[in-house]
């Protein structure tokens, strides 16, 4: 079965090149813009209100993906699917933005982690109600969190 | 641009029609199991020790998306973006499953609210420090959860 995919739009970022992006939306503070592009804008409508969005893309500047990984903040081989790194079998992004402004088709949000003119495929409200998940546990990250600083900037291990 | 999407598995819920299924991963109970088709098991190392996952997973069944809509939860219409419906330009949803159990390649979880014989598209761990928004507001939703008693229950509104 093969699905297809139309982008909706296209994220635009500061981040030009794969070396020093953050690697989680939580720990940047980039702002950065989604331009919807116009057919989809109505869509927008009432997203005002909400403080953040998730936004679902498209990797596209990664690597093939391998089964098994060295991934940020580690230094042993891990599965991938225990990661969020970019290189997937289906390479779809997952970030969480607070919205600064919505203004017709373009979201201005803090919280960028991707790279300039990234395809977009979705937005969806985030709902605290819904996406928290407050008895939540780390697995293996729980000792990387614990164990020193990290800058939690990317490498380019992942992306051409 | 149309980009390609190849499940990586199937999601098998006791979901058999499009009535009644909880609107929510997180209004859910119910326990379900991901089947990884077997050539990416390899990549569920390491996944053990998360206490979630996020899966993504294909609406397989849902009618074409309209950009206003009548949300679960509301009277009035509101803008696609801002509503978690199914019926989507691209029809990605984003649910997150407790982890109850990881055996080969299935992963029994708790928390279904897909279809039975979804297709799922990627597994990424759920990780607390990431993905909670503890500051988070839910927008038009804050009015219909404060209000009254909801079964978050869906309807077959977007679904065939």
């Amino acid at each position: 079965m093969c699905l297809e995919i139309n982008p909706i739009g296209v994220i635009r970022t500061p981040f030009k090149s794969s070396d020093k992006i953050p690697i989680q939306s939580s720990k940047s503070d980039t702002i950065a813009e989604v331009e919807v592009f116009p057919e989809f804008s109505e869509g927008l409508d009432s997203l005002d209100g909400f403080s953040h969005v998730i936004l679902l893309y498209w990797f596209h500047k990664v690597r093939p993906h391998k089964l098994k990984i060295i991934p940020y903040l580690e230094t042993k081989e891990r599965g991938l699917f225990s990661t969020r790194a970019p290189s997937r079998p289906n390479p779809i992004g997952l970030s969480i933005g607070k919205i600064i402004q919505i203004k017709e088709n373009i979201v201005i949000f803090k919280g960028a982690d991707m790279l300039n003119d990234t395809p977009l495929i979705d937005i969806k409200p985030f709902v605290p109600e819904f996406d928290n998940r407050l008895d939540a546990t780390s697995g293996w990250l729980t000792d990387s969190f614990c164990s020193e600083k990290h800058d939690y900037l990317g490498d380019d291990r992942f992306l051409d």
